[in-house]
């Protein structure tokens, strides 16, 4: 993984030992107790490991559709990895995730004519979204299959002696624990994402691999390219960038996007302060929110993040007889297309004042989601605790789910 | 069509008049001559309707698969209606979008199997996603179809007397104009959107009336509603705001939102200036975003779009045996826990100090997507008068244009 960025200086010495000392701490410092079980990617799935990618290989022999009931955290690493690696198996479905009843119908029809498996996640099994879909899907399921493959074909994943546990007991469930030490945010590298994607024929042993290879850099490297994003991005911010825009190129990495869009938002947005995040699909979005990126005002920063072998090719044809004027183009890759316009939307965009980083990988694969999403879950801790906020609660949801339940009439 | 403000004083008379006498010079202000067009709903499509409606049949007749290639304001307003009210007739496939090659490598991929019919449209045929997906479509079509097959099952949208018309005519296929004095991004009622609506098989004519009525309110009344809204905007922007998020409670609106901010994006973003316009769907992005929103900084305002019937039914079931610890919501419709999610939501957020509005729409349908597409370019073309910018042009966005063309090695 490389880091760039158009102006290197801003992430001067002080603020890179900052950092690194944040994270030299992070595991000891008495406010993070019971919060940092993701630091070590293997510590969340080391007993359960094996379970995982039987269970994984037995839905793949016997369903075509997975329904992934979750929200936030719960859904958002396995789907980031799903929509860019594709799954080959068998299609994922996300459920829980909204209150639409026009998804639930949507959802359900599509269902019909599926040989289905579920796996719910909810760390707190009073999450509104997760906890109807669950009844929906249970009931449905109840009614299609026996009682034996009922009890084979659902998953639950909670914390470990909840109401939910318990109905896995009573249902013959399988039980995957979601750790109490870590949030759903950072759960990528827990039972949350791993059995997901293991279903969608991912290869985990890569992808935690990818993880370890990174946890094992910042061990070492004071000046490791997570603290340097870090110090470059809060340097913008403390002068006035009050939003941050990841932007990729290859449409397949949205949801990936979508990921670091909550990993930061819940994890620096308190107390007043946080950058904003959002993302874009280019080059389809240089034509939409691009002009304002231009010369606009001047308060976004653009976060590339860059592959370097897309691992896909397809030629511009010739056809001279057209005069379409993209002769200039004939025999050029697609890829390599994309690659011109990624750099002169960076030369742009620096030239026109944005500040830049670009961070890039070598390959879509799995291993590199292992190292991307340890490298933005350790710049995040960091990047929140040099703001002065704490990165792994998240009072504000509360707000909304507090005057939500009293409207629904929930007894507290 | 509603609106509601948490803060209805803002929109003070003074700034509600100078919106109304904008909006009233708007078509003879010299300055936006030649593309003030779009102000009259049926005056892009008064001669070629009959047209539009007749291929659209023929296309659904012959065909599984439509591939609209078009980037930009190019695809944006049909693919907003499409994704929302569904398509029975065919399936829609957006190319000419994006330069990756894995993208390209896909798409072909799915079309082997389908019988196709293209709709091309570029405005300005020099642009690189549509041009260069267009030679490999026209020529993966030429090599499937036969002479007379090919000709009907390509239709071709771009400015009158270009090379694109040329190409029509060698061709034989049907030339739709882009008409001359009308942006991009203000092309919702031209055959831009309109064709690949007809095929999608949803009603022209009730889409049309939608926009006509909310065309005809806002000749008559002085405190229109869009005004309301861009006094509104731009009151919350001069004391800060530098951020609006639009968000729905339905899912199959987030392309309405996603065109939305291409609209604002790029008509007020320029001269350093302009309201960084993003999108969330809730309530899953609650769970990720709303963080930020309730206790981060106070930059963003919120704009929900929301629906009064929205003409879908899910029950949440009984399972009184479970103990679930969602007993409390049995037989309540997921429609109604999710508008009491909307509700609470605005509370918790106008609580928190965010700034909310409310568009409230009857139902999802072609004729409130007409009200809906004109009501928002009427109160952006106001909006970015209020704040001092050219609503109509883009210049930022052909920057990096230059840049790129200049990397390709293509002659100017």
């Amino acid at each position: 993984m490389k880091l760039t960025l158009s102006n290197p200086s801003v992430a001067g010495t002080e603020k890179l030992e900052q950092c690194a000392a944040i994270w030299r701490t992070l595991a000891g410092n008495p406010r993070y107790r019971g919060d940092v079980g993701w630091l070590h990617c293997r510590s969340a799935t080391a007993g359960v490991l094996p379970a995982i990618i039987e269970k994984a290989g037995q839905w793949r022999d016997m369903a075509d559709t997975l329904v992934l009931i979750g929200v936030g955290g719960s859904n958002q690493a396995a789907r980031g990895m799903i929509d860019a690696l594709g799954s080959k198996h068998m299609e994922v479905i996300y459920a829980g995730n909204t209150l639409s009843a026009y998804e639930v119908e949507r959802t359900l029809s599509i269902l019909e004519s599926r040989d289905v498996c579920v796996h719910v996640i909810a760390k707190n099994f009073e999450t509104l979204e997760p906890g109807i879909w669950y009844r929906v899907l249970r009931q449905w399921m109840a009614r299609k299959y026996s009682k034996e493959e009922y009890a084979r074909r659902i998953v639950l994943t909670g914390t470990e002696g909840s109401r939910m546990h318990q109905m896995a007991r009573e249902n013959g469930h399988m039980f995957l624990p979601f750790p109490n030490d870590i949030g759903g945010r950072y759960s990528a590298f827990t039972p949350v994402a791993l059995l997901p994607v293991a279903t969608a024929g991912i290869s985990v042993d890569e992808y935690l691999a990818g993880g370890e290879k990174m946890e094992a850099s910042l061990a070492v490297e004071a000046e490791h390219e997570a603290f340097v994003y870090a110090a470059w991005r809060n340097h913008y911010h403390q002068i006035g960038f009050d939003v941050e825009m990841l932007c990729t190129f290859e449409p397949r990495l949205e949801r990936l996007a979508c990921w670091w869009r909550q990993l930061f938002g819940e994890s620096e947005g308190k107390n007043g302060k946080g950058i904003f995040p959002v993302y874009s699909v280019y080059s389809e979005d240089l034509h939409s929110i691009g002009q304002y990126i231009q010369q606009g005002k001047k308060n976004v920063m653009e976060t590339f993040l860059c592959v370097k072998d897309v691992g896909a090719s397809a030629t511009v044809p010739e056809d001279t007889a057209s005069h379409d004027g993209f002769d200039y183009l004939e025999g050029q890759d697609f890829a390599s297309v994309n690659h011109a316009a990624q750099v002169a939307t960076w030369e742009a965009h620096t030239v026109g004042g944005v500040p830049c980083a670009a961070i890039e990988v070598d390959r879509i694969d799995a291993y590199h989601f292992g190292a991307l999403y340890y490298f933005f879950m350790a710049a995040c801790a960091v990047s929140s605790s040099l703001l002065g906020v704490h990165p792994f609660d998240q009072e504000g949801v509360e707000a909304y789910k507090r005057s939500m339940f009293r409207a629904l009439g929930k007894q507290s």
